[in-house]
C-alpha cells in the first residue's frame, strides 16, 4: 500500500523565527534558540499523487507520504497510527448548544494518545539520520509514547518526567525499556536536564519542536480532517494545548493544502487554543495581545499534558490563531471532572482532562456568542481517560457503587 | 461510505448445541442454556457484495455490513471501532524463533481494549430490539466497553464487576454513568447477580455468548486478518482466551468467508487458545480430551481478562480448536511480566497481560516443535497495557529510575 517515493519532497528547513533557510537530511535543532519549518516542493507533490488516489492506501499517517518527510521508507517506525474516527456527537452538542459538533479520536492511537503521531514521524527521522539514542522531557503522554517508537526503532531512549506525572506514563515508558528519570520540578525542569545529557551523552533531543519532525507527524490530523470531510475544513477547531505541536501543524497542513489545490473551499477554520487555568501560558499571552508568553508561575492542573508552564513555539501558536481569527482561553480547572462526565455519559467517549477543557471551552464560547449554534465545530479528544487515573477518579469515583 | 442495506442478510438464528432454528428479528439469548449462532443467506451476500469493493470504505468493522446482523444502519451503535493494525514483529518473532510473527494490535480500538467490538454490535442490535436497559458480569475491560456503548446508545446500563477488578475499569464504567456495582466474588458469581437483575427489572443480559450478536463483532477481527492477508490467512493464530467468543467469532468468519468464495486459498489456520495457569478451565478441559470444561477453582491471575472460571461457550472454543488442528495451553503465570517486557521492549508494542500470555505460548510451542520457525503466526493484543496498572507494577516497577 505504500507507494510513496523513495526520495521526499523536502527542499530545505526554515526558521520560523526569521526565515532563515536550513539543509535539511541532516540533524538539525533550532535556531536562534527557535524551531524550525519543514520546506517541501509543493508543486512536485501535486504532479506526483492525486488527492483521490489516498481513498486506496492504508488507514495510517503513512498514507500522506508525499507530504513527510521521510526520505526512505525502510526507515519508517510505525504502530500503524493515524486515521483515527471522527465522530459525530450530536447529545454532547445539544448540552453545549451546538448543533454540528464532531469530536476527533485521538485516544484510539497506539499508547492511548496524540503523542504517536509526531513521535511516529520524529524517530523515524532520527532513524533515517543515524541517531542512536533519543531523550524527551514529558509532562506525560509524550513520553510513553517516545519510548514504544524507540524500542519499535531499536533506538535507547530517556524519559525524564516529573516526579508526580501519572503512574502510567511512568511505566509505559519503563515497560517499553526507556531510562526513566523522575524530575522535581516540572517539564521545563525536565527539558533542562535533557539538554545537560544530550551535550554529555549525544542523545537528540526530541522534545517538542525543538527537533523539526513532530510537528510533521502532528500536521497529518488536518490532513486526516481534511480528507475524512471530503476535502473541507470545518468552521472552527477547538484544541487542547500544551506545547501546541499539533495546532500549529495543523495550520500549516491547512496551508499545504491550499497551495496543492486539495481544498474545495479557501475558507480555514479559526483555531482555538484551550488551556486550564491551572496552567494558561498562551491563553495569558493572547488576552495580553502579545506574540511570547512568559513562564506560567506555580501550573498545577490535573490535565497533565496541559502542564506546559512555557512553550517554544510559543509564537507559533499565537501566530496561528490570529491568521485564523480564533483565540486562546484558558477554563476553570474546577470544571473538568464534570465535563469528563458530559462527555462519557452523553456519547460514550472517554476524553481525557485536556479534552475536557475544550468541552468547557465550547460551552463559554457558545455563551460568549463567539461561536455560532450552526457552526460546525471539531473538537479534539488528545487522549484517553483511561491513561489519567488521577482525573477518572476526579470525575467518577463518586459513582463506583457497590 | 456505508452502502451497506437497509436489511441485513441474517435468515434465523442456530443453537450451537443442537441446531434447533430460532427466529432472529425478536430478542433471544440461550437456548437449552446454550450461545446461538447467527446465519445468513451467504449466497445473497455473494451477489450483494463484491470482495475487492470493500477496499474503499471507511476503515471500520461496519465495511463488513452485509455480513453483520443490523438491519437499520440508523441503529448503528459505533465509536469508530475496527481495522486494529496487523503489525509486522521481526524482532519479538526472532526472540521467539519465529521468521514471520504478526501482532494485530487490538489496543487501539474505542477504550483500548477488543471488547468494544462485540459490544458495538451487541448494542446496535440490542437498540435495534428495542432494549431500554443492558447489563453485563465482566472481569475487567468488556464493561468498560460496554458502557461506554451503552451511553453512545442512550441505553441505561448495570455493570458487575469483581471487587477487585482493575480500578481503571470501574472508574471507566462509572464515568460512562454506568451503575457499577462490585461484587465479592468472580465473573461468575457477577453473572448470577446480572440474571437476577435482569428477571427482576427487565435489564438485557449482554454477558458473554449470553445474546448473539457480541459473537458478531468478534468475528470481524477475522474479516480483517483475511482482508490485511489480501484474502489468506496464516497458519496459525495465538490466542489469548477468556470469555472465548473471539475466537469462536473468527473460526466463524473463515466459515463464512470459504462460503462465499472470498478466500484465495481454503487452508485454514491452527487455532491456539492460551490461558494462565492461574485460570485455565479450557486448556484443562482440551488436554483431557473433553469438550465441556469444569469450572476452575480458585482462579487468580493478573491478566483480569483470562479471569473466567467457567465459559458458557466451552465447546464452541473446544470444537473449533479441534476443528483447525489447534490446542489449547496454559502457561505459567509467572511469566507474565517477562512477555510483557520482551513485546514491549523488542517492538514498542504494549501487549496487556492477556497477550503476554500468547507470547509465553509461542515461544513453548516453537520449543516443543508445534510451532515451526517459518509457519506465518498471528498473535492478538486482546488490550493495551496501560489498562492494566497491576500488570504494569509487575513487569515494570523495577525499571523506573530516580
Amino acid at each position: 500500500m505504500h507507494d510513496g517515493p523513495m526520495a521526499s519532497f523536502v527542499t530545505h528547513l526554515e526558521s520560523a523565527i526569521d526565515g532563515t533557510r536550513l539543509e535539511a537530511r541532516t540533524l538539525q535543532t533550532l535556531h536562534e534558540g527557535r524551531p524550525l519549518w519543514v520546506r517541501y516542493d509543493l508543486e512536485a507533490v501535486g504532479r506526483a499523487v492525486d488527492r483521490d488516489a489516498l481513498a486506496a492506501r492504508a488507514p495510517d499517517l503513512w498514507r500522506y507520504s508525499e507530504l513527510l518527510p521521510l526520505d526512505d521508507d525502510a526507515h519508517r517506525v510505525s504502530l500503524g497510527e493515524g486515521m483515527t474516527p471522527l465522530l459525530e456527537t450530536p447529545r454532547l452538542g445539544a448540552a453545549l448548544g451546538l448543533s454540528r459538533l464532531l469530536v476527533k479520536d485521538e485516544g484510539q492511537l497506539p499508547t492511548g494518545s496524540f503523542k504517536s503521531r509526531g513521535q511516529a514521524v520524529a524517530l523515524s527521522m532520527a532513524k533515517e539520520l543515524g541517531v542512536r539514542a533519543v531523550a524527551i522531557p514529558t509532562a506525560g503522554n509524550a513520553g510513553g509514547a517516545m519510548a514504544a517508537y524507540a524500542a519499535r526503532a531499536g533506538l535507547d531512549a530517556h524519559v525524564f518526567m516529573p516526579r508526580d506525572t501519572p503512574r502510567v506514563n511512568q511505566l509505559e515508558a519503563a515497560l517499553c525499556g526507556a531510562r526513566v528519570h523522575l524530575v522535581e520540578g516540572l517539564i521545563h525542569d525536565c527539558g533542562k536536564l535533557v539538554r545537560e545529557g544530550a551535550e554529555e551523552h549525544g542523545w537528540f533531543d526530541v522534545s517538542t519542536l525543538k527537533e523539526p519532525y513532530r510537528i510533521e507527524g502532528k500536521k497529518t490530523m488536518g490532513l486526516e480532517l481534511a480528507e475524512q470531510l471530503g476535502w473541507r475544513l470545518p468552521d472552527v477547531i477547538v484544541y487542547p494545548t500544551g506545547g501546541g505541536t499539533g495546532l500549529v501543524g495543523m495550520w500549516k497542513a491547512f496551508q499545504e493544502l491550499i497551495a496543492l489545490g486539495w481544498l474545495e473551499s479557501a475558507d480555514l477554520p479559526r483555531m482555538v487554543a484551550v488551556q486550564s487555568d491551572g496552567c494558561a501560558p498562551i491563553a495569558r499571552a493572547f488576552e495580553a495581545g502579545e506574540r511570547f508568553a512568559e513562564l506560567f508561575e506555580g501550573a498545577a492542573t490535573v490535565a497533565s499534558g496541559l502542564r506546559v508552564p512555557v512553550a517554544v513555539g510559543d509564537f507559533m501558536i499565537i501566530d496561528a490563531l490570529r491568521e485564523s481569527d480564533g483565540l486562546a482561553l484558558s477554563v476553570p480547572e474546577s470544571g473538568i471532572g464534570d465535563w469528563m462526565r458530559r462527555a462519557a455519559r452523553t456519547e460514550g467517549i472517554t476524553v481525557g482532562p485536556e479534552a475536557a477543557c475544550c468541552v468547557g471551552a465550547a460551552e463559554e464560547l457558545v455563551r460568549r456568542g463567539w461561536l455560532g449554534a450552526d457552526e460546525e465545530v471539531v473538537l479534539f479528544n488528545c487522549g484517553t481517560a483511561q491513561k489519567s487515573p488521577e482525573a477518572m477518579e476526579l470525575a467518577a469515583a463518586a459513582d463506583v457503587g457497590e
